[in-house]
């Protein structure tokens, strides 16, 4: 009871640090992106793969304008978890970045440089009042002086560079998942059966294609690639992770998407 | 009875998150669209098909003048639910939105460019202090390169594609019925007979032709039209829904709208 | 008790939503307006009728200054009921938009077109923060394209068109009086007997002329025009409405205005 | 106690409804009012006579220095009543408008005109945040046209135009006399008497001349004129309403100013 | 109990009315004057005399540093009680105007018009938020077209004129005193010994030349000037009023400055 | 207990009034002084002398960036007690004002001067909200034409001057010492021992040099000069205070510097 | 309880004073650095040593993007122990502070210089409203006109210039570490192992080389240099602190990085 009062102490207004030195309003965040589906970004040598979770709500809905991969360059792409309107705001804050990057200096903008643009702006709604912070987590990957490159930002505004990482539902089971299969394989399909694999390890082992976005960005072309759905439907085939037919439409789970 | 005070602690002030990550002020806005009655949109191959409940509260009333149903540009119509004075802010925002983009590119806007510029807006409201989120859920459909499109905004600021949706009162019964109903068919006339249908599902199967709007942009002509009520009432009665007499004045149901 | 509790969380600060979905700060506006004395639009063929209650608290105040009567352009007139300090300020904010039209266009504003202004207008006060609502529902009629017009704007910032309505205190009673009795009749005349009628029912039937203004805008001259007391004592009388010398002097109801 | 309560939920910040559609800022910005010791205005044919008691604390307080009759322009003059820094405020507003009129227009400012400049200022205090609102009303009387006009403002924002009235302590009981003894008498003489009549009802029919401040603004002039101490002690010794030497020095009223 | 806890709900924020129409914080402000230690202000037909008791609290602290005379022009004195750090910005304010006045119109500010100028800045800090008002009041003298006046300034804002007056603590015995004794003597000399006679009343009638500090501002010569220790030795000494020497370093009270 | 609760409904937002007339975050920002080591001025008629205790707390720490001596100018030092951060602010702004002063009028602030811009500012941040005040009180001392001055100011904006004084913890201890000590000898070798007698009065009459620092400004040269440990250590030396070797380190009393 | 109570009082909105002359938003923020892992800086005559504890929480996260030792400009390094988000602010801050100096003066910041400028920036956020404080403590280590220096900031904005230091997680013990062991080495090698040894005194005297972190300013290149991880390996192997193999992926701590 007690600790439940305290807590509630600390989430008005501005962000505020608690006696310990946390600050609610963010981590109030961070749960906001549990809320969300799962996303996941593997990097390979050949480049990087990138797997959302779009668990569509109604046979009647548009799975692709379940928005939770974009494209924000020709050679980034970026993977979102959580509070999808706050995800867009995100979005488009980094297109146009990238964008600017291309004017100004004539290059595409480095992986990490459009991350921690992306952080600062993001830690800005953590400290400056009259605002509450994301609710949201992106994985922007991409590639980077010809080598794939794969970051994490969070509603802190912390960057952090991954080999494989999850956000979202079940991020700490997709996570453990990664850390015991990933070998760092070399191949692009590698990392895609990787992702699907994490991805269904939670969804008692199948998956269903409509319910699924893939992307990958790959080191030689740099460019990035969204995969249709018969293509990951054969991926799902060909590992034996494909659902049966109502499996995603009985999903009853409140869903953030 | 804690539930409860742990509610009212996130009302107040600007939008924030509660410590599961929930955002009050956008629930509760949803919960001032469910006030308002329903709206449906139906999407065929021929065209998008709108229709809206206005239940008129008084018979003084002009019903022409209950407005749900709103024309945003020739090839683009708009139907909302919820806090009627919200909508046509968002309306408006609209409508200048289709009209600087014909200025300034030429063209017609797109239906999902528009339908994103409205939930950036939404978003808006729903981050940065001072204001409280919208109340309002839109239903947007037009032509796009020849394709008709069918879009819904909520008060979260998110962005959705649908073949077929409802909105405001009964969402949950009117949905499931055009989830069960929903063949995709070609025509108009199907998806103006499903609209209606799934309205009177949950009106005792009959509907009152004042007490409703329907309007069409037909995928050929790219325009939008308002069906009057003589068309409505013919097909009310050609589909056995035509409400007897009295029926809509004796509503007393307490409405949004 | 809890729920009053529950209630007075939402009163302070900006108008925000209730965790049913609504604003109780327009709520409580409502209440500012049901606390004013009737006023009653009446729309007939030959014209618009609006009448109002002014109830004189005191022999020696100078009724004319009790402002519920008010020319707006030549062609619309507004009746008011609730604050009369904010009646005022939304009163000018209409006179100006419509002066601005005749110079902008050269011709008089569309009463729809100001009934617009003006509820967008009220609304920004129920969303932006730093200001309350406006505490006053208007009655705007007038002449539009040689057609009688006659709407209605209430704290919400929503538009209706009515064929014959009454906002103010005793709202309920008299709109039930006004559905029973209205009959689209064509003569001006029958309007003000209709109008006189709606607020003696709920004044034992009978109503003083000092007490009461009277404005018509006719269809055909399409100018406002007020009555003088001599003009509304003859229709009292000639209806039998004419109440004893003291009856409005007891009155000691508590009026807002 | 509950009431109690609920009250003190509406006293904080900006001035908001409560449940019952009151704004209690402004109800207790009237109890200032009633703090201040009472004025008086009475219209008569010959002009406008406006009196005030200005109750003098102390006998080394120079009874000119309290402020409670000011002339507006020539034509012009106010009496307030509440709190005095206030009135300071909006006398000083109401002479730059009538400057500015006469500036603008080469013509003095009609009183009517004047006093709307006035509550429409008012007004703005009592509905946007950041300030409270003016804890005073004002009588303004003034000639406008020949003809003699006596207005009211009170800390809501509101006019309204009188025959006689009071504002201040007492305002319930002199208000009364007012009424009772009001004929409309036609000469400034009468209203003077009337006046002082009206003051010392309350004052146990006696009064002081140094705590009197009287002024008169005559229809044929137009000018704003002050009585000396002389005059006003020989309309009392006329009137039979001088007061025993050490009357006033004796008041212990807590009294605003 | 009560009517603590009442009094609590209004100390903050910006200054609001209580329900029985008091300004608290103004209230609070004028206990802050009463904190500081007195001033007096005497009118004689040959000029004005500012006193004040500056109470040293440790020998080391050179008197002259506690500000309570303040020249404001040539021939205006400002003799202050209360907060001493808002003194000095009202004093800055004082000069400043009375600076402008010079350059502006080529001649000294009027007593009164500098008095309403500085009441008139203290208002806005009562009315508009962001700001606490000002913890002091002022006696501001000098002459004016030949003329001694005499002006207090509170912290409400309001202005009023005097023959004598004291502010600060004992107010209330020291105004006493001066009522009783006041006869408007002649003399400048009269005005001196008045007021250090009233200030010695609340000190069992002995005072330290030390603590004091005393200004004349002469009718004839209209200049502003200061006594010196040993002047004011000498009245003290003529007048039977002088201390014992340490007197002074034993005083213990609590003193605002 | 109910003291407590009384005083803390006062500590938030901005400064405001207690019903006592105090401003309790001025209040607590002396707190946050008397948290701060003791710092000393004594002016002797050949100089000002400045001397603090910087207390080490570990042997790691550079004793020479505990910031409590500063030079402001060539001709004037300041030292400070409290919020070490606070400090820094108020001596950049006395640095910038007396650079600014050189530059307008080509020659060097007044000490008088420069204090009053200092306590002008300081009071700002009492008055108007948005910010807390300066938890920090200042000793400047200087020579202005050709005499020392020694000037204080602490959190509400006060300016005083003083022969000698003490500020930060056991203020009022050491204070007593330098009343009874000060003889207003005339050698800035007697003020360097009366400050540190006075200093190791409240240590047990003990001092370090290491955790000690000097200053002194000439009257003769009108400059700054601090002087270095090894000279303090003669002092101490010569005045038999010299501490035992570990006698700082082990110091643990909780220091806001 | 109590305690807690009143603590509770102090930590929203603006950072204000408690009772006691304490800011309780600063001095949670510095429990916000205690939740980071630990950095320390070492100055020795041949150069300052960085060394930090970037205690890495999955094997798939690269070491590289835990951002804790930062290059400011050639001859400055900062290593930062907090929130990481906010770090990253800082970093920013002073090296366009560092970059600016380059261009307008010529030639490298002083590291005292660039310290205070990041201090003061610091201490913004805790006076003025709007915004909280930094989380996050820096050590700013470099060469100034050939000397080593090496400074830390807090959250509280005060600039201290250590021996050797440690900021962050086991501050105290790592301190106590630094004191007993320190003595001022004249090599950068005695410098890093001592930073190593003090860093493992807090972890079973093991380190795990990818967990760690560590550079150099060397006083004669003036150069900042990072070691990389098999220089770090090295150096642990040679001073027997090399961990076991999977030490360091067992962690469990809750890193606030």
């Amino acid at each position: 009871m007690q600790g439940q009062a305290q807590q509630q102490a600390y989430d008005r207004g501005i962000t505020i640090f608690s006696p310990d030195g946390r600050l609610y309003q963010v981590e109030y965040a961070r749960e906001a992106v549990k809320r969300g589906t799962a996303s996941i970004g593997v990097r390979t040598e050949d480049g990087v793969v990138l797997a959302v979770d779009k668990r569509i709500r109604s046979p009647l809905l548009e799975g692709t304008s379940v928005e939770k991969l974009h494209k924000a360059d020709d050679h980034i792409g970026i993977a979102s978890a959580g509070h999808v309107a706050d995800a867009r705001q995100l979005i488009d804050f980094a297109r146009q970045n990238a964008q600017t990057n291309r004017l100004r200096y004539g290059e595409p903008v480095g992986v990490e440089t459009l991350t921690k643009e992306v952080t600062d702006h993001i830690q800005q709604y953590t400290q400056v009042g009259g605002a509450r912070p994301f609710g949201v987590a992106l994985i922007i990957g991409g590639i980077e002086n010809g080598e794939p490159r794969l970051y994490e930002t969070d509603p802190s505004g912390t960057p952090y560079e991954w080999k494989a990482l999850a956000v979202g539902a079940d991020r700490g089971d997709i996570q453990e998942f990664l850390e015991e299969n990933y070998d760092g394989g070399d191949s692009l399909d590698d990392g895609i059966v990787l992702a699907l694999e994490a991805l269904a390890s939670v969804n008692d082992d199948e998956l269903n294609p409509e319910g699924l976005a893939l992307a990958t960005i790959e080191t030689e072309t740099e460019e990035y690639a969204e995969l249709d759905t018969d293509e990951i439907r054969e991926y799902l085939e060909a590992n034996d992770l494909l659902a049966g037919e109502d499996a995603d439409d009985e999903d009853e789970e409140d869903d953030e998407e």
